[in-house]
């Protein structure tokens, strides 16, 4: 594995991870007014493609990466619709 | 250009505007306390990884799409910052 190689995968894996904080904040602060409902389930559609867009390629790296965020992302919309 | 490119195609573009509500969102209320900054500074880097990894690849797609959510980020963290 090459350094370019190494530097996408560290993206990628920040880019999987950035979620987790913001499940934490919401889950703490039981607040989720300032997020954009529209943001979230835009990118939850996004990712709901982007898995199937792996499946299709079969892309182990693309379907665990997306499949994460995908449950990352709908707790956070969870937590916005119940929240508010 | 086959049904999976597009399908590629589709959820990038997706991906990157997402971000655009969230902007418009924190503008407008000039609210950003339920953002974690946390998520977006570590989506931040990420993206600014996958940026430097599109340059190093020299992919268009990769350098553009980074470039604009990098640009939706740099706002969003400042909109976190500015307004608490």
């Amino acid at each position: 594995m090459n350094y370019i190689e190494i530097l996408g995968l560290v993206a990628a894996a920040l880019s999987t991870f950035s979620f987790v904080p913001q499940v934490i904040h919401t889950w703490k602060t039981k607040s989720a007014k300032d997020l954009s409902f529209a943001m979230f389930s835009i990118m939850f559609t996004a990712t709901a493609l982007w898995l199937i867009y792996g499946f299709l390629i079969a892309a182990l790296p693309v379907i665990i990466a997306n499949g994460l965020v995908l449950i990352l992302l709908g707790i956070i919309l969870y937590f916005k619709i119940a929240y508010k």
